[in-house]
């Protein structure tokens, strides 16, 4: 399946396959020295070839290409055998000799997994920046510019991305970055459905419609049980299904006690998971402590923004507004990144045994995280300010208490029958969320970057210009220009400025693109009907994100290792998740904010809350009756590439099957044959004489349970005797019906 | 795994696997005689032997075993290599010629298989009741009477069974009622602690305890969570996982038209998805029927009983009391019977194309309306009655019309304000539900069968006595005793006696057994808190249930062909929505009836319908949460089987992968060698020749790219530059560092 045969991608990159950066900055000439030439016979143990180059100041690169044939065949071969065994693959793979990389990726993969898996597993065992490996800093392939440049090209120009470009982005950076890119491309071609119809409503019904609501839900329950049907097809079409079964450890578990495994006979560290599970508890005090410290935050800027904007009215307040928004945009990042380190200790400690389990755990705490810097505020808005501004806003007095030194009470507030809530004030912080974050994250995430990076690089250039002229004054030997700094032959300096380039470049995470992107289906499923165009934004800003983290990828970033995976992980739960607690928040907006309730002071004040939570009740439960249905409905309907998959098996199995069945009925033939003129001989006796038979046999010693199956020899005596006894009795029951 | 060396248990039953009786009352001779020459020709075919002897009065008894080793053997190996190929096993067979049977369960399924299979499977084919064999009536293998009794005495006097004697049940009866009786058995050690628990709280609090529902939750999530991983264990104990997957098509699946499967080449009927959910649709009307036609009846029924014993206060009230009951007893049954039957052509109508998803899809329905008939009463009584029964009662005057003409009114009724409430009409209820009923049912399912199956056995014997009476008054060659009416051999007349009662006896269908024990678990969840004592109730009920049950299936049913499965199928999604349920049930009787409710009228008048509602919402989401975070714990621990299956797939991974890998290092070692040998050569040479060998190249015309790998010959000579490189630039900064 979706085996392109693999370009020549690498003749650009002078068939560099991997390059490695070996620093040798802090340790003295011989250690470094020494080590450097265990990693460069290790590489040629192992197979591969290796061309050493000046890094910068501080380091070498190793260009690495797996220039033996036999030994890159050898290594596809076994991690397809591995495959095989885990399930992953439904034939048996093909010989080693013929043994191909089918992409590109696939080779990288293998060659990546060449060099870091332990020796024991056919490796070598080479471990980036830790242990004995810790000057390697770091292993990563070359980016194929050209097949880069005529993506961005091409993609810009169309609205969609097709199968086939899925394939290339898969086949360029692995199926992890292709799941994402294929979420995107999902996410945004669904969006189109409720970006039209929430401009419809915006414009025929307005905010909170209820309509709306509903669609919405709908929506979401129908959009994620999509994406995890489409997920399989996909993970059908990249073989990559079950793939999370080969797991790799940990290099950073630290076992509890060695037991001797009594049937492997392996010596092996273990961990018990109840041991893991008390420390896994810590986790509530944790979501307790992030809760707490983020809420106050939010909860004080939140009260404090009020009090300026709505009560204060003092001199200056036009400058004061904008002390919250500092606030908070000064502490919340602080408080979330010491949060973000609290988490990972907590995941540090809680000592996972395959890399995999642990990316799951630290994702879920920075959800809990990230869904209150995101949410809460628009929350605190919804379910406290706007229901009960009335009765919370005098106590905002307190802040009178800073405020009274420099002015007078009466200057300084309204009083208090003049505050009236600001019914807006919902809908202007959702559009905040949706469209201002977004446009400054996108800012934050890639322009950014990309302009620090320049800006980096030439001051890099400038330093060593002048450290040249430094040196120039002092020593003549060196030449002028930046990159006579380098011994390069002058057929590779190009080649060379690039590579230190991209050496230079930051590492590339699926997981914070991911993110992004659930924590803004988020504000769709919990709150688009306070603002229907929600969608609309979304659906403009995806357009661009999809390209911009291309660009991100391709430019900003060294080129990633192909990683394989089956699924987008955790963050589909993290959606489902958000789209059940959607149910909730948008039943009650759609109750409390349809016109119907609103008090005279704009606060919904006829809100009853039993009818609330009725609302709430009713709503949640039909949810998940429908998810239940769409699920059902969904399992049924099988994806194109899924079939394929089953038909495959399904032949694998007929094949099997048909040589067991062929050989015995072949077999059979011959055993009838035998038997049949066994029995023909025998058909002529009549039933008296087989019972004279049986009585004679009676009389020998033999077993009463044996002597049973022998009155009947052969199937059709059995036969002739069935007819009599049918004849016989059928004869008395006539006989019986005439009398 | 479990396997046990199997007895010798058939030579009480003359060695016979399977009993088939042939029906041939309403047919014509020669057609019934050529049907059975054909059934007797196909199982002689796949190599059974076979002995005709006489049924009853319509029927023929063909006793089979496989007497050739050969055909066994050959069953028994096709067999696991479809379960291998399927996933079930881990391990490759071993050969044709040792495989054997390793328990009674797995040699009687395979022959079953043999006979039942269509041919081109390589089985006889043969459908009892269907097509072309429709005069063949049933397929049974005889029960192990000394095993049965054996079994009986033993558990009469152990209060636990012990995992063996679940292992000796599933050799006998399959996996299918192995799962039953396991299930069964852990309900029961698992009800321990709510009953001892549920009778302190009984003693020292007093019904509606908050501690009591809060614990019975928190049971019901471990109690079903546990059984999933216990039922995980003995799949693998039975080695029946994944068998699931080893689907047998129904044979009344009508596709909607036959295509030509490209890949496969076959011609197989489709019938696609969205018809049949198209049809799935009916499922809701038919709910909605079902929920009106019972709830209509109940309530109904329910009124009048209230009327009947706390308003009437007329002539004959104490025979009165009973129509309700008599009126319950026989609609309800009518009904069900009705809806049953619409439930079952739904099914049929929505067309399966597996035997298991149309049980599944046969067994929601059905759950459906044992949900309604259940515990719609109870509702009524704690959601309706209670809380609204001094407004609803009033209204009952209705039923006076048909009273008047027989009384007065004065006499008849209380007056309005006389009525109050019975507060213990919820408890009595339960109690009637979770001991009364409890105690019929077991009655109507053991007992009573029992009963009749003995009367009609005398029955039957008595008319075969008149008749023979009668045929020897007209025909004296008959013999007066009942035996000697069939033809049979002395030695034998005992054995067929035997087998022609168990031929008469009904099929076992486990399904009904498990519905009855999810149903009671439902009466636990639900409306444990009204009355604390349900749990030692029910605790006393399984420990006779579980027995019973066992003798119900050796005395009064046929002996069940051994099934194989891998849960309880349905019934524990069945079993989670009721614990689900019942976190709401729970809360709101605990809220409800809390005493410090109570008005004065006994009724809980100060009920506040945002507080039950908000109660209810967070004792829900606490429950969901609550289950997430046991799941996720009980995850974790692998149970001892689990953990060797993993082991054995471990160990057939390593095996091969070791083989790959040992065959690459072996190979590597000379690769080394040689290359080891040419790169001693060139360890002489320095830095600068290999610069000049580079641009000595260069002036040719080969490939840059190409160039760029040949300007270090080998590992060494990479080593070396690296070291120079390393050491150049060290000098640099150093002497940089002294300026």
């Amino acid at each position: 399946m979706a085996s392109t045969t693999p370009r020549d991608p690498v003749h650009n990159n002078h068939y560099v396959d991997y390059v490695i950066r070996y620093n040798f900055g802090d340790n003295d000439i011989v250690q470094t020295t020494e080590q450097l030439e265990r990693l460069l016979h290790k590489l040629f143990e192992i197979g591969l070839q290796t061309e050493v180059r000046q890094g910068d100041e501080t380091s070498l690169l190793v260009f690495v290409r797996a220039a033996r044939k036999k030994s890159l065949q050898r290594a596809v071969y076994q991690s397809r055998i591995r495959d095989w065994l885990y399930g992953v693959r439904n034939t048996e793979p093909e010989p080693e000799s013929s043994a191909e990389p089918q992409s590109e990726s696939e080779r990288l993969r293998v060659i990546y997994h060449m060099m870091t898996v332990p020796k024991e597993a056919g490796g070598a065992g080479i471990t980036p920046k830790h242990g004995e490996w810790k000057n390697v800093d770091s292993i990563f392939p070359l980016h194929d510019e050209e097949m880069n440049k005529q993506c961005m090209k091409d993609w810009s120009q169309k609205t969609f991305l097709s199968p086939e470009d899925l394939d290339q982005i898969r086949n360029i950076f692995g199926e992890s970055v292709g799941f994402y890119f294929s979420f995107l491309q999902s996410y945004f071609r669904f969006l189109l459905f409720p970006a039209i119809f929430g401009f419809s409503c915006w414009l025929l019904i307005g905010s909170f419609s209820i309509v709306y609501s509903v669609v919405n839900c709908l929506w979401c329950i129908v959009f994620i049980e999509y994406w995890k049907r489409q997920e399989e097809d996909l993970s059908c079409r990249w073989q990559t299904k079950g793939v999370s079964a080969v797991r790799e450890k940990r290099r950073e578990f630290r076992p509890e006690r060695e037991i001797r495994d009594e049937s492997t006979g392996e010596i092996k560290g273990v961990f018990p998971a109840t041991t893991r599970m008390c420390r896994q508890l810590l986790q509530v005090p944790f979501a307790l402590l992030s809760i707490i410290a983020l809420g106050v935050i939010i909860a004080t800027c939140f009260a404090i923004e009020i009090f300026i904007s709505e009560i204060y009215n003092g001199p200056l307040k036009s400058y004061l507004v904008f002390i919250p928004t500092i606030l908070l945009s000064a502490l919340i990042p602080t408080m979330s990144t010491v949060l973000v380190s609290v988490a990972t200790k907590l995941n540090d400690y809680e000592n996972y045994e395959s890399q995999q389990a642990y990316d799951v755990a630290l994702t879920q705490k920075i959800f809990v995280i990230n869904f209150i810097t995101s949410y809460l505020p628009v929350f605190l808005t919804a379910f406290v300010y706007v229901p009960f501004a009335s009765r919370i806003v005098p106590h905002l007095d307190i802040f009178q208490v800073t405020v009274r030194p420099f002015v007078s009470k009466e200057v300084a507030t309204k009083s208090r029958t003049e505050f009236s809530m600001d019914p807006d004030r919902l809908r202007k912080q959702v559009i905040y969320f949706t469209v201002t974050a977004q446009v400054v994250g996108f800012a934050m995430e890639t322009v950014v970057p990309f302009l620090k990076q320049r800006l980096l690089r030439q001051y890099k250039d400038y330093l060593r210009k002048k450290n040249g002229k430094v040196e120039s004054d002092s020593s003549s030997e060196e030449e002028e220009s930046p990159e006579a700094l380098f011994d390069d032959h002058p057929d590779e300096t190009k080649f060379l400025i690039r590579v230190r380039n991209e050496a230079d470049l930051s590492d590339y995470d699926v997981t914070d693109d991911l993110r992004e992107m659930c924590i803004q289906f988020g504000y769709l499923a919990l709150f688009s009907p306070v603002w229907p165009l929600v969608p609309v934004s979304f659906l403009i800003n995806n357009w661009i994100e999809l390209r911009s983290d291309f660009f991100k990828i391709c430019v900003e970033c060294k080129r990633p290792w192909p990683q394989r995976a089956e699924t987008i992980g955790p963050w589909l739960d993290s959606l489902g998740f958000l789209s059940w607690v959607g149910s909730i928040t948008t039943a009650a907006l759609a109750y409390m904010f349809s016109t119907s309730h609103e008090g005279p002071g704009g606060e919904p004040t006829t809100i009853k809350g039993w009818a609330l939570l009725l609302t709430i009740f009713f709503c949640e439960h039909i949810y998940l009756i429908v998810r239940y249905a769409v699920r059902a409905a969904m399992a049924k309907l099988e994806p194109p590439n899924v079939r394929k998959e089953k038909t495959e098996r399904y032949l694998v199995r007929k094949r099997y099957l048909e040589s067991t069945v062929g050989a015995r009925s072949s077999d059979d033939e011959t055993d009838v044959d035998e038997k049949e003129d066994q029995s023909e001989q025998l058909s002529q006796l009549t039933r008296d004489t087989l019972e004279d038979d049986a009585r004679s046999w009676a009389t020998h010693d033999t077993d009463p349970a044996e002597r049973f199956w022998m009155r009947q020899k052969g199937w059709k005596e059995s036969s002739q005797v069935g007819a009599t006894i049918i004849k016989t009795l059928k004869r008395d029951s006539n006989a019986k019906k005439q009398q």
